[in-house]
């Protein structure tokens, strides 16, 4: 049985969309999906890399990049504002529900409030109510997310020692494919490896 | 009727790729097809942008992804060596080339010497060679190179103004597609303005 490792930010709209595939990408492949919600920041950091951001012609472009994914995806998409936000509080709060069995709804939840509904989830009591009612215990989860700091620097360093420079980052087995416009690689990698 | 217009630099990797892929491109979709190469540093410099050469997990990472699409192209590709490499005669060249109506045999054959037969086409000898041995007056277009430098450096900065700031840089009218990855978003506009 192959496995995919999805690593993900929430500040990473190319992760919102690889988020709203992996799963039926998984299911088409038979593979185990793992989440690995990772600091993009810490990534770009040890690496070397930067925002497209960063540059005004790749920023500019970036959003007619992204509109036209989220039209072929039939996904909603809204900028959010500010642009880029910090996603730390959200990363280890993931950590926590992960603890608890609930990785999944709680990231699917952040990404829909954060890059559909132009919610801001950098706020703890809004991080806190996304949770709740995505059906968790929102503000224990919230209020346990300091003791995900170090977890979350070391699943973000494995990503670094294995070569990301970007998100999302796909890992199959040792093969690695950054970018939502992978997919289909990582989907031919995960028939070749569950042969 | 569409057109495409086909921003390219011998160097880029990612534009060897995609110029295997243009011609059936514009005649699945009834569009006018226009090569204009292009100088990827002048692009680079003017943007602010930089090679992923420059980082090393981008580099090394490069080499792995374009391994892959060849695979999935059925092209075949010999990373140069050394890489990167100046472009700038056999883009000058070109230029000569496309005065003379010469431009698509001569690219593709450039691509072809330098992504698929190891060939140095820094050397104005083995260029020459290569443009000769696709049926064209080598030397001369080799020879004439120097009068297009003005010439190269007004179709860098129109791709520029433009908004370019990768390679290959695909425009559908005002609509601009950066990547080989993403020709798929071409051929959508293409249909969309043929209609």
């Amino acid at each position: 049985m192959a496995t995919l490792e999805f690593f993900y930010d929430f500040v990473s709209p190319y992760s919102y969309l690889a988020s709203t595939r992996v799963e039926a990408l998984a299911a088409r492949t038979g593979a185990t999906l793992r989440w690995r919600p990772f600091l993009l920041g810490g990534v770009f950091k040890a690496t070397g890399n930067s925002s497209p951001l960063d540059l005004p012609a790749k920023g500019r472009h970036l959003w007619l990049d992204l509109e036209r994914w989220a039209r072929r995806l039939n996904v909603p998409l809204r900028r959010p504002e500010p642009f880029p936000f910090s996603p730390m509080l959200a990363l280890r709060t993931a950590l926590a529900c992960e603890a608890v069995g609930k990785l999944v709804p709680f990231s699917h939840a952040v990404y829909r409030a954060a890059w559909a509904d132009g919610r801001d989830i950098t706020n703890p009591e809004v991080l806190a109510a996304v949770a709740t009612e995505a059906g968790l215990d929102g503000a224990a989860l919230v209020a346990a997310a300091p003791s995900y700091k170090e977890a979350l620097v070391k699943q973000t360093q494995d990503a670094i020692d294995r070569g990301a420079f970007g998100a999302p980052a796909c890992f199959v087995g040792d093969q690695l494919f950054i970018g939502n416009d992978r997919l289909d690689f990582v989907e031919e990698a995960l028939r070749a490896a569950g042969r």
